[in-house]
């Protein structure tokens, strides 16, 4: 949430922040800047909606979205940097912070690179905060191993490769709501998730994501949503 | 200090940090990077130095000397986003945020234009802490009429128009160093400010400021802290 | 044109490229980047569109439209900057540059302020091109003294305060179509446009601009160029 | 050359200008903005030497030297944008653009991957002029297959691994001045480098780079031009 950037507008805020309990707001480095975070924690201050941080590689124009090397104390620093500027508006709100979710692709990094998941560690463990990421990955392995509490997410709206791994683009694009629904519904129950060849994989889901920019993301978090509601 | 940006290196922070007691550390709009902004703090509590925010104007190339025109909210947004990055390594460290103080045109824009004041205002209320500023200017009356407090500060290393304004300029040159520790204790003995034609005004001197980026700093804190001495 | 940045998109340049005979291409300070550049040249080419610059302050966040405090070599240094990095992409595609044109705040800026209109010719002299820019400001007055061509541009779509001085927003809104055609018919039949208060003043007219950014433009657009084809 | 920016310095362009025959110049992706570009190219004017474009990832806090996965259309039209920049500056004094030396990481990458050495001359291409680059590298197979002109440079104050790939660290250390010039020597002689193992391996050498951000840069530069006086 709160993917806006000076005059462009990103995402439909207004009509997702009544369909989520928790929101990943950006921090300044790949999306949004001091006046949009501002605005973002308002919004959800107002619909009662947790706020985690959604730090990033320091990549504007590619919106976080390429790789970048950087060593673990840059990354950790970077983190820290986002999630303290972050902190700043939840004050400004009496709001606190819930959680801290990289973005993009340092959130790719920290499942494959263990420097980088350690690192997001190192910024978690100063703000006390749980980190969300992925089952079978560096995240859950490095996040427990230090012991910052680990809680798994489940992608409505993104494909998996075989194995569990997911499918990164530039820019989202439309999903089948009903479709992406039955997916989280197996995710809950079975703690299965289904790869783009139909087969399946072990898959934790605490929480689940939808993103903000993808064409029709009001329809799938609504379809969800209303999916889920049993185990809500 | 902390204004040295990623390979580019501004001011000899080693030497300057044992002979003061509070810095003003850069949060990375006019100067530093987040590595560096962890390197300043972690040096400042090796010294027991007290650490306050130095927000800036978003204008790295201009080191935020070139004033920018910008709306009380986007000034007070963008100074809450620095000091809450700020606060995060603070947290890092175990340490306080001690106070803010605008850098360079925004403090400028503080002490003329009362919206800015406001907006600096608006934003040291959230984190709790006193502002540095000038006698006789919008600092003091904005942020006394708000009930912030307010601890004035003398300038070691800059010249005084006739009436108690600063001169800034882009760069800093050398000073005397005997000259300026001269000024300093007329400052805290008369309570009177020296302009660059002679004249006398008044001034209020809670806190000296010295800058880290004039060529010969180390000389005028070493010249002014022993001069000062007696008030210490 | 072409103010797209990254996943942003601002601005239906396909819609209105067919519609224009000369495109302002923004060269990313205020808006764009290179690869938004390369495409707004090339759906020019394709539409037989003409290409000029379109420098800004540099202020991606506030869209080039905050005021800032800068000196005549700053201005011609980024506007030079920005023109050619543009030229590269004409290059590539076998264009020529037709004119240069400021954006927002330098364009008022230039429209006020000697210096920075001598800025904007510095630059001008060095890829021998034309300015756009408005009758009766500093533009004409600068430009023409200098000996560069000018070329009076009246906005279709912007509010004009009594005695003919623009009235600019940081976002714009939706305007009738049909008044503003019937304005532009107005200022190429009498030379004179009218201000928000209904009074007239003197115009000049050889370019007419529609921003793309606004809400409506392809239907302000096609009224525009319906009406004016008398004219063209 | 020209890698200050903004109050920051780095580099003593002043003193090295004289030494050399051909300058890389920065051009405000890793290093220098618009003021110190131009400033740059003024000071190669006086001292008579050629100019090349020094275009960079886009990366100011890492310098340009921190990897970042762009692809061939990303990378190209990012350096068109940074050439045509600097020929922007090169045409106000009259002067015409040498060559093109890819900066830091995008030169390692053009090295190594063939998607980055074609992007780099797709942009090449379109500016008429020749890439420096390494000989036995995808920079000599790429550009040689795409019939740009390759010129094989030579480090003098860099270490090559046994194979002859460069060792490229974010900062550089001084090196022994005679020890490079001896280098320098041999790779004119004998086509041969050495490796930090004391290795030898083929190299062309029809260009020799001394980075002017070496501490002790401009005495290498010197011992290196007495030692290659005789091939000069």
């Amino acid at each position: 949430m709160g993917e806006s950037f000076g005059l462009y507008r990103l995402g439909d805020d207004a009509g997702m922040m009544p369909l989520i309990d928790v929101a990943n707001v950006a921090c300044g480095f790949h999306a949004s800047d001091p006046d949009h975070m501002r605005t973002t924690v308002r919004r959800a201050k107002k619909h009662g909606v947790k706020v985690g941080a959604h730090p990033s590689l320091p990549d504007l124009q590619g919106f976080g979205r390429r790789e970048m090397k950087m060593s673990r104390d840059e990354v950790a620093n970077s983190v820290i940097y986002q999630v303290g500027a972050l902190l700043g508006f939840l004050m400004a709100e009496g709001m606190q912070l819930h959680h801290i979710k990289p973005h993009g692709s340092l959130y790719g990094m920290a499942a494959r690179q263990e420097e980088v998941a350690h690192a997001i560690c190192d910024a978690a463990e100063i703000f006390g905060v749980p980190l969300f990421g992925m089952t079978g990955t560096m995240h859950e392995k490095i996040y427990q191993q230090r012991g910052v509490a680990f809680i798994p997410e489940f992608y409505a709206d993104l494909a998996y490769a075989p194995g569990g791994s997911l499918i990164v683009t530039r820019e989202h694009e439309a999903m089948d709501p009903g479709l992406m629904a039955e997916r989280c519904v197996r995710a809950l129950q079975d703690k299965k998730g289904t790869a783009i060849d139909g087969s399946l994989f072990p898959v934790g889901c605490e929480t689940i994501c939808v993103h903000s920019d993808t064409p029709n993301a009001i329809d799938i978090a609504k379809a969800v949503r209303s999916a889920i509601a049993p185990w809500h």
